[in-house]
């Protein structure tokens, strides 16, 4: 029996096993940066096992785990998230989360699963494998800055040659992988705009600066961002998802906030868009007569999937397709964002996608809806896809 | 000693009552159509005296008082308003609110304390009086649709010949009276607009509609009332005073609230505005995808000060001038509300203003501020006024 | 006979000859700055006629008439204006204009000519007056910076006490005279905004900065000056009359141009009005990438009918109402402009109005239309109101 | 000697041919659907030559030539379009237009000389050829409707079992072929939205109903079609161009005129950008009392280069790389519009760009400009390109 083979039967004996994982942590899901139990059930599961474990960042729940091959060769990196989200779960699975208000639905839970599988499995065969892995369990994926940055950021990843990760999607069965190459996931900014005027009485709006007036020019000329000032063949998306000013109908308001988001495919349109809307505001203020403070945060990068990686993964996967799953899929770049970005910024490699949707569903509930549900088909997929490209990647070095 | 002279003497003697009066009300405020203590407070100032009382509205507070005067002769109409606001006082009086949260912030407790003196003093000389005084108490001034409709409605001044009222206002000292002629007081109108489109994810505008972008362009294009569809000789204000849509960054919410006022000096505008105000609202969900719901509540109409009421009202206290006050000036047309606006679209009369700034403040707080303050100066003042222009209009019929 | 009957005989016996002096400029309209002819007509006019005549602007062509009484007294201006309008006359009278293109469409030739009258009149009796009377034939009312100005500017005015002037408005019959005081007149700007961006190809907005998007957000944001910036009880009006750029739709315009006026009835409003489109010009040019220029014309000032002359020329017309005319009616504020309101800054005075509708019309067709048309009857009611001021101003100094 | 060989060395021949004909095109260019004399001159190009000519529109310009191969196979569709540019040409070259007012300025002179000159080489060798070439020598790309659509809806294209064609580019020299895949060029509509509204008096605008600030309102919302409801993963573009509203400060206008165009790189957004702009012109028509003329043409539709052809047509370069051209670049999809996207609609194939930028400059006048020139050296990279290309679909059928 070769080397995948005996791999692909110890994660198939595994299967029951990361469901139950999969279960329990979807039971106890914690937020982002508060993830303690969770790295314990993690590093608990590593007990006894032979290999180096390390949580490299001094003051957050990552933690990195090194299977060393009997040759020597390249090092891979393999990497799952493990954060939830501050969702008050609605679904009725007998597992549902004991944490009230945080919730597992982003499929975190799934992506820890069957990375422990495949861990579990390469950790077996060790001695067979030419090369390192390592197992990067990361923490909070959810919340900018992110887990990735401050994992890069202590160099414990310096040595890894390429990089793999996978995201499940409830868009399709668990029969299908999907991968995009190039700008594959958005990049995206948050911003809070506040605008400081001078209120006073509805019938005198000679006397006050109307805030809200101001706020509105401002929501109205940032239109133009997106319809005139970015390259047509470029993706750019600014929504204003608050305009918070409350009030009663007879007082003009001192101070109106909006917030928003800036979303891109393209780097560089993450500093235009941040200038291009500061300008606007620096315009409104000095032809409305208000004062304002912009608190702009630059999130996550645009991911790029390198080229060469992704079309080797998809090589590879092409030829185990009607083996443990039927289609393999290029889809378009998508407006989600990813912290996987950050590594991609640093180590080739590629980010793709494994099918969750449940059987016989139509319209399934997507990733962050409160009735999120994950076809736990998808972890036997998943693991055995990142054996396949792994091993071609350790074996075609 | 001739009538005046001696009514003059009757509220110079009273001026530490009505004093004890308005700050015995000014400690116990109650809102508009609560006002049952203030009712009891004042039919009990009137127990024991020769005058028949009446609260004509059956479920509300308002209380009229007829003064029968010994001669046949025109009956006239003095109304002072006894609500209070719902604002926490900030003074440091010794006499400050007892009722957190409500508050005499408007001066109808001085209106009530002035009244009261008048009515006191009329009643000592009925007899020598050619007419019949009704005193009017009313309630719920402060609160749309207000207590002077429903005083009317009942029928209960259908015999009055001719309407006064007086407000206070904090902008000169008590030496000086103000009045203006025609249409005077602004007529007003509130409204809410709930439009409704459909949310969804920031990154995917293009499946949503988006509410929040729908209410800034009706924002927008409403500024064009104001600007374009109103005659320039006209007045009209409109104020958003509340573009309610909370919310995070990423997501584009379904449904955001917007309330404004509509204020304007001439009664044509009153449906004019609404008209062209449901039209823009119409207008903009139709071009973007969206529904509305626009409540529009008709408030206060223009109040219009009968010439004829005023100039002679100008001329009774032109004599005056110099004895009681010193100043007696016209002022330009004002933007605030009141429902006195409602006794003069049926009965001629006119409204009219008494200083009441305290001595030796630049910039007085003004009505409806937590730290208005009254200068009870004025007391007297309101009321020698009142009884200068009813004995006017009895000798003169 | 007294003085005013002897004067009303006289230009009751000259009505047919003022008929054909306006008829004669109908028919030889000059435009404004260029009426040499009708300049030459009025001199002739004065030809042997004992008064001294001047023209005190070097190249212009204002005449000044001054008629010395026999005796000492008050020196009155009554002011006339003679330049046409650059319009192609659509009536078909048979004294229609003579100069294609040139009308006297806004009744200037009907001021001349009672003036004429008047001045003739007096002339005939100035051993009676007791003071001087100062004709003015003011040449270049219609173009800005206009003749009055330059006038002034002469010093050939300093001596007058009182100035006095009429329109005629074709809004009532001659039997009716109108008249307002105070703020009276608007006062209006012009500007043309130009705003130079960069253009480009249609398909590439994010090569470009697009003027165009620049021209209609200032359009735009200038509706909040009206409607947010000025008191509601100021009279404000901002007008974008065009919007030049013109082009094929598949190239973004390097440039647009923007014309607009400014009219206000508040002498301050006009540097206010004037800051505000400046404000909001800078700020869409900063927010939009693009330059303007902006070329700002202040026009006439706001006229201000001083009150007393006012009030007692009202005074005086009200005595003789029922004889020579029927109605004498106060009317609202007016939103055109007049250059007689630089007279009145200096002088005191007021400026009125006499009817000229044709009898039998419902809609005349109004000043500065190429069907304008006047009843001849206002000739002699303007007449005999200039005398009646006049002589009531000699002989009650 | 291969076929291909005797191709090359045929075209090679010819080459001198080639530019005298493209700069006899280029002295003499001709509108589009007037190209008369151009037509005769490729006519008699053909003229004793053994092939089949037809024009198939019966009052166009269109010339088709039917090349037989010596076997059966393949039909193969090659067009080159002929049409020229209402543009004054700018350029100092001795054989500059000398038609004033018309000039090649995008490059249609080179279409047809190596067009020419690849159909006079296969002539040559026609007997040794398996199957048809069809010629297309296509009047009017320049004009919507455009001549494409004609040629088709003869039927004279119904056996041609692939096409493919050409546009020089003067971004890069013509050592360089680009293409690219899927859809490729933009498809584009062109609108003129004419708003009558009610003019009049600067001074009134409340007896108007201003068309010029509904023309705003209009640019100004549908900046939010782009913004707000295109797929942020789609290329839409609209631009105004026009803003015709010219006029007098003074003057509000009855009637304004917008000419704008929709751009888009997905088929769906032709009807959907119509619908959403129509939308708004009717919702700028409700909110601000006016009515609208909308005038909207869809232009070409979005050019679709079939994948199986384009990524033949590459394999097929990628094998001549290195010996007539350096260059093969795969680019991203241009805004610009072709007319060929017509054929690709019924006929698989793919369109393509050779270099024809000018040796020693830095930033080239681009297609259009009236200072576009062409290095010639293109048209032997052109004809052989294509040569290589159609050698290949007849041998490999």
């Amino acid at each position: 029996m070769n080397l995948k083979d005996k791999l692909f039967h110890l994660v198939e004996d595994q299967e029951q096993e990361m469901i139950q994982i999969r279960r329990h942590l979807h039971q106890h899901p914690e937020l982002s940066f508060q993830e303690s139990n969770t790295a314990e059930y993690i590093k608990n599961f590593y007990h006894n096992k032979d290999v180096s474990l390390k949580q490299p960042v001094s003051d957050a729940h990552a933690i990195i785990v090194e299977i060393k091959g009997g040759q020597p060769g390249k090092t891979i990196g393999l990497r799952a998230d493990f954060d939830a989200l501050p969702i008050s779960e609605e679904t009725e699975v007998p597992f549902k989360s004991q944490n009230e208000g945080v919730m597992h639905a982003c499929g975190h839970d799934a992506h820890t699963a069957y990375l422990l599988g495949v861990a579990n499995a390469l950790i077996e065969v060790k001695e067979e494998l030419s090369g390192t892995i390592k197992i990067i369990h990361q923490h909070a994926e959810e919340l900018p800055p992110g887990g990735a940055q401050q994992i890069l950021a202590t160099g414990a990843l310096t040595d890894v040659d390429e990089i793999y990760g996978i995201h499940i999607v409830p868009a399709v069965e668990p029969d299908t992988i999907a991968y995009n190459k190039n700008n594959a996931f958005a990049g995206s900014s948050t911003f809070t705009l506040t605008i400081k005027g001078l209120g006073g009485h509805a019938a005198s709006p000679h006397k006050t600066h109307d805030a809200l007036i101001a706020g509105t020019q401002f929501v109205n000329a940032i239109q133009t961002i997106v319809s005139r000032r970015i390259d047509p063949l470029d993706t750019g998306v600014i929504t204003i998802g608050a305009f918070d000013a409350p009030g009663t109908a007879n007082v003009i308001q001192d101070t109106v906030t909006i917030k928003g988001t800036a979303r891109y495919l393209n780097d560089d349109l993450e500093q235009f868009m941040y200038q291009e809307i500061e300008k606007i505001a620096q315009s409104v203020a000095l032809g409305f007569d208000v004062t304002y403070d912009l608190d702009y945060q630059f999130g996550y990068p645009v991911l790029y999937n390198h080229p060469t990686q992704t079309d080797n993964a998809a090589k590879v996967l092409t030829q185990s397709k009607g083996d443990y799953f039927q289609h393999l899929i290029e889809i378009p770049q998508v407006t989600g964002s990813e912290d996987f970005a950050y590594y991609l910024q640093q180590i080739p490699g590629t980010f793709y996608f494994i099918g969750s949707k449940p059987y016989n569903v139509d319209t399934p509930y997507m990733n962050h809806h409160p009735k999120f549900e994950v076809n736990e088909d998808c972890l036997l997929v998943a693991a055995k896809s990142l054996i396949d490209i792994t091993l071609d990647r350790l074996q075609n070095a």
